[in-house]
């Protein structure tokens, strides 16, 4: 299949360096949201906007916003975007790559006059990353109207989320949500080996996975090491590992279907975590991401029988398994995978479907409007790291379909009221 | 079988007492050598040594001893004792038992007017749990001439431990090495479940086992838990998991032999520890103890070959293992065991032969002298915990077989000579 590049590579290249050299000098690639660096960042941005022919604003959720009308006032707004702040270390492309993809398009259908029917957004949503006030999507949550009020409350080094929100320009007292959105598109790169390993150009995204994260507590007994016999003991650890072997044939089982699972003991602490004493005690942390909610039940189910198994069998204590948190799987809309995948064909992309393991804005604005992205590949998978690498034609690759998709959906969202 | 019970249960169970008062407020049973309580302990010890018939002095390598001349000069030394130091939270037995019991079986020497052929001395080691030096059993290794020299430029919060050992009146210049002691006895609680579980009076200790500790490194890659297919991971957890199972299995296997072995993975940690992470990097710490040490060398060779195969089944690489420190097992005399066992009868204990698991000042001992311990029960094997427990009448009885072996000592080891 050969490339029918709509986009401008080294105009794309250019904006993402400059970017992410906005970056803590020493530590590549940090901007981390609510920093002086990340405003730096939105004032490069509000200046790359606006020689786009965007009008720019602050929104009251503290989302920067390019707007430009349509031709047929009152008929909407199509939005693309995605988020210009980091996680400490690897923010190299996670999040520029689809604000610089919003802005090409834009930036092309500018400069070849094209007028759309809808209003045209493009979008750099507030800490899309777990910020320093311990949550994730401020920007996306309060625009689709989902921020938890007590969130504002929160605080970090003396400061509330509801000032920082007022520090970027915000105005966290004003109701953010919007009932003008008749589309959403995110690109973004797939932080997995997907992609790459099947040797294609787009993954179109069907669902962000739901987030279930739970606690598993093994309660053995502290002995000495070197004179409590090994029959006579209750080793936490040892219980643990059974536990951390089974959550991983559980997650394997189930990623053997045809929609997305993954299963992973991500935090795992012992105690006493001495040299010469049993460990009495393991706390860990599953976290677990279903495309099909199904799978999510079943796996929470046969974990618990499962831990109940390795209880009896190892005789040592697991307190029953606790659900720390539990989002469900978030559908894209199928008429935009629609518009999407056609729009792979035009711009010549080999292209397959795929779930999103991975949170995302577009999970928010999905609560909104019909909302939907594609990923682009990333070497070896790797992301929030400073390894993370995606390869500029491929951004520009997905910036041309969603150009298609963004002209498409200006004809096919009319037809559809 | 009925004891006869030639000590005196209720002055030992005060002494106990009064020593074990002498701890941290709040922080039962805490005496940390070189701290001003220890001092305050050494004091009352001296006191009391002195009370029973004793000479004391501080010996250059910092030893409390309590010194009573024999009938024959130059026949030597018989020496009995163990340590008064504690470790945080946990000593009112382990250590203390020794010393008191030494101090009982003079005791009745010093009032029944029992003057031994042989000198006899009580000692109370200096600093035999793991000091603030971050070494152990200073005082028995200073005696028997196997106290590194670089030790002395140790320091912890500005203090060497050369001033540490002059603060409590020791010699740190002058070389400790006795060549004048024929036997050594220390009493100890078991720090560990079995002459409880077997209803047992006394074990009679045969060899300080082997404590060997072993590092090893899975090192596995950070990839994204949610966007990481479960195929394409290098989890360094769960092959982490599979050899601490390894661990358990092969310890358990060489426990089914004669001689006592355990291993244990006491430390354990996990990186990057964050929910959302695959882990890439697990660090263990394995404890493995040997009272033979055809064991031990089975046990390392066994652990490499099953490293090496689980690192071929799950793909992820571990480094090779690494020994962080080795140190051979320490048979006691066989004829002191003998004079042990046949002392256990008189004083109607109910014994069996065992070995150590646990290290103690009697393996630094036997570098020097015919040395040899035995164990009194302690309460479901607790030790170094606020838990720990012994009986005081069980203490007596190990006291009442010190005693008759001491007597027997006296004269065996001079027809041995």
């Amino acid at each position: 299949m050969t490339r029918n590049l709509t986009t401008n590579v080294d105009r794309i290249g250019a904006d993402i360096d400059a970017l992410a050299a906005i970056t803590e000098p020493g530590r590549p690639w940090t901007r981390r949201a609510f920093s002086p660096l990340f405003l730096e960042g939105r004032t490069w941005l509000t200046q790359a906007f606006a020689a786009a022919g965007f009008t720019t604003h602050i929104d009251a959720a503290g989302n920067l916003i390019g707007h430009r009308a349509g031709k047929k006032p009152g008929l909407g707004t199509i939005m693309l975007g995605s988020h210009s702040d980091t996680v400490p270390d690897g923010g190299r492309f996670d999040g520029i790559a689809g604000v610089i993809a919003a802005l090409e398009v834009g930036r092309v259908l500018h400069e070849q006059g094209i007028e759309l029917d809808h209003d045209l957004e493009i979008v750099d949503f507030l800490a899309e990353e777990v910020s320093i006030f311990g949550v994730s999507c401020i920007g996306s949550r309060g625009i689709s109207g989902t921020r938890p009020a007590e969130w504002l409350g929160r605080t970090s080094d003396g400061l509330s989320l509801e000032k920082g929100i007022m520090d970027v320009g915000g105005q966290p007292d004003i109701d953010a949500l919007r009932h003008d959105i008749k589309a959403f598109l995110e690109l973004h790169i797939e932080q997995g080996p997907v992609l790459q390993d099947g040797q294609l150009d787009i993954g179109v995204v069907t669902a962000i996975a739901g987030i279930t994260r739970i606690e598993i507590i093994v309660d053995g007994r502290a002995d000495h090491a070197g004179t409590t016999p090994m029959g006579s003991r209750k080793d936490a650890l040892t219980t643990a590992a059974w536990i951390a072997l089974g959550v991983e044939q559980l997650g394997a089982a189930l990623a053997q279907g045809e929609t997305h699972f993954a299963a992973t003991v991500g935090e795992f602490v012992m105690e006493p975590n001495a040299a010469n004493v049993v460990p009495s005690r393991v706390r860990m942390l599953i976290d677990a991401r279903a495309e099909d909610r199904a799978d999510m039940e079943r796996f929470i189910d046969e974990l618990g029988k499962g831990i109940e198994g390795i209880s009896q069998k190892t005789g040592v204590s697991v307190q029953p398994l606790r659900i720390i948190s539990d989002n469900p799987p978030t559908p894209c809309d199928p008429d935009v995978l629609e518009v999407l995948d056609d729009a792979c064909e035009v711009a010549g992309a080999q292209h397959r479907r795929m779930a999103s393991g991975a949170g995302h804005d577009t999970a928010w604005m999905a609560r909104i409007t019909k909302a939907a992205m594609i990923f682009v590949p990333c070497r070896d998978g790797r992301s929030h790291s400073p390894d993370e690498y995606a390869e500029t034609g491929d951004i520009a690759l997905g910036a041309a379909v969603l150009l298609e998709a963004v002209k498409r959906l200006d004809q096919s969202l009319q037809e559809t009221e």
